[in-house]
């Protein structure tokens, strides 16, 4: 098995003309590196989910942005801008509930009005910098996430976790995994729990995957069995990523994790978001302001292989992420510290001690 | 689509040789009778999950003892009986969680030593009339949870249902789905979502199709949609079977049922269990004594097309069934009525009613 944690989620080509990507709808089976020039390319990269997690859409999003810009030709700011706002736009749109897409295009664009009065060159490379510079700080964010998260568990604590907030989801160490890792690191000894996570299997496909190439104790469940193993006494922290997290600490995260949440709650175990400043939108007031992606129904009925497991013409309802009401959240854990109930203050100070930081 | 209705689930044929099944392990795709003729026929059947739900294995197995006993070559009946013995005790190892295995097993083996004074030949006379009993009884019982379990609900309602307790888990009606079928015959435009079941589907490739077929209001989701639906308000109810109810009213059912009754909880909503009482086994005091079949983690890893969903390698666990504890139970739906809180009494008070009406 090729060890997926020595590959990079998302580069940007040293020509400055493409983005390279693992296909992470072909894992486990093959690690298939893409290479994306048009913006058709990288808009349906994202919206295939060939590269998925809320922090990776951001940096793929960044470098794509910067590769599209790059190809620009403009000799005046406002031709210059006209095409980039029209490119950053399109990409806008290939996804709707992981904030970090809407926050990583909105932040490439505002460094692009603030560059106004350099040349066409010089905000190109401008932009290369700050896209860059979203890449280092996704993989600082996610150190200290594990930081913060590992402070809340005990060696050889059992974890659930649900989807993939690992690695293949940012890039290094992931949300929900940072604090795994770092307990490897350091010989906590963690059991984790992987929910295999239908309809596109991501938590059997990269969570097992990435956690089984490093060494992690890791045993795949159906979404299902969550009950299972929390009756058995085998969970002591559920820790999951997030794709929006609102003010009022609702969080959208894949779907299933309400689920999990429910659960955790029957059977009096702690559910810890784990989420970079940049997945949480104070824009947003409730959970009930998040849009939520439906797909097609063909990812239910026929799994990957074209032939179906549901009799033709049935109905699908097919959500890509629910909401997890804030009363079921124990903690959120961000880069700069754990927020807790009652989130409107908690989050809020987050951001004011990530502003007094910076 | 061939009308899976019109089809038994479980028939015995005319030369008492051989019982017929619908190979459930090939639906939706394709409907496949199979005969079976010999105990490890019957067996691999039923361990199989060709012949599956609590009810319907009873009958696969009263079917299955009887022919096996009406090939039994004996003079006597201390000769015949050592004979049926081995093949009763054989048949009963095939799954260890659904009680209706061993309750019809029992019930034809009782009927065996009762008739100790007849021929041989009356004995298995006797055995085909007394299977032929089982069946009538299970179309019987199932009208009434039916009848009962309507009267929880109303036109218009949202129903929620787990695996399948349908026609095709029993002989007729379903249990889960009486109620569903009968409110359909009275035009009570019941909106059902079928969860999906992993790991082997039978919500998607069983529930979806025999509701389907019978023209009712279906939607599939995956298991982990549940508290979406229920965040918007979509369901009033939910109804699943059951393979073992304990005494004091903890349900073991396929996997998964206790995430739905904790996730019911959450969003208010009530979780029926339908169950005959011939699933009802007050000799197991709690769910804690209920045992849980562990399965093989190829069902979870690699579906049935032989692809890997997950790395080689990793840890699965498995386990068929679990528990769902009392408390989160609004009631248990039998043919003689729906037990409440506390079960421990209301439960043998529905034994009572039984026997009365013997």
């Amino acid at each position: 098995m090729a060890n997926i944690l020595n590959y990079e989620t998302v580069a940007l080509d040293e020509n400055d003309n493409s983005v390279t990507i693992i296909d992470q709808t072909k894992l486990p089976n093959e690690v298939c590196l893409r290479k994306l020039y048009q913006a058709k390319e990288i808009w349906e990269a994202i919206y295939r989910l060939e590269v998925r997690g809320a922090p990776a859409i951001g940096v793929a999003a960044a470098f794509g942005i910067y590769i599209l810009a790059n190809k620009i030709k403009a000799s005046s700011f406002s031709e210059f801008y006209e095409a980039f706002k029209e490119q950053k736009d399109y990409l806008n749109t290939s996804r709707p509930t992981a904030v970090n897409l809407s926050w990583a295009l909105n932040r490439m664009e505002a460094l692009c009005i603030a560059s106004k009065d350099l040349s066409v060159a010089e905000i190109k490379e401008a932009l290369r910098k700050e896209a860059h510079a979203i890449k280092a700080e996704d993989i600082d964010v996610c150190r200290r996430i594990g930081k913060h998260g590992l402070a809340l568990l005990k060696p050889g604590d059992g974890i659930l976790t649900h989807c993939n907030a690992g690695q293949l989801a940012t890039c290094k160490y992931g949300t929900a995994t940072a604090p795994i890792y770092l307990g490897e690191e350091r010989g906590y000894g963690f059991r984790v729990f992987a929910d295999e996570t239908r309809p596109l299997l991501q938590g059997a496909r990269l969570t097992a995957y990435e956690l089984l190439a490093a060494g992690v104790d890791v045993t795949l469940i159906c979404d299902n069995m969550s009950a299972s193993v929390m009756q058995k006494g085998l969970v002591q922290a559920v820790l999951v990523g997030a794709d929006r997290v609102a003010a009022n600490g609702d969080a959208a995260n894949k779907i299933g994790t309400a689920v999990v949440a429910a659960v955790a709650k029957q059977y009096g175990v702690p559910v810890y978001v784990c989420a970079p400043t940049s997945t949480i939108d104070l824009a947003t007031r409730t959970g009930a302001d998040i849009p939520i992606e439906e797909r097609d129904a063909k990812e239910v009925t026929e799994m990957w292989y074209g032939k179906r497991m549901a009799p033709e013409g049935v109905k699908v309802f097919n959500p890509a992420f629910d909401v997890t009401s804030n009363e079921l959240i124990a903690g959120i854990v961000t880069e700069h510290g754990v927020a807790r109930v009652p989130y409107e203050e908690s989050l809020k100070h987050i951001f004011e001690v990530a502003d007094k930081k910076k």
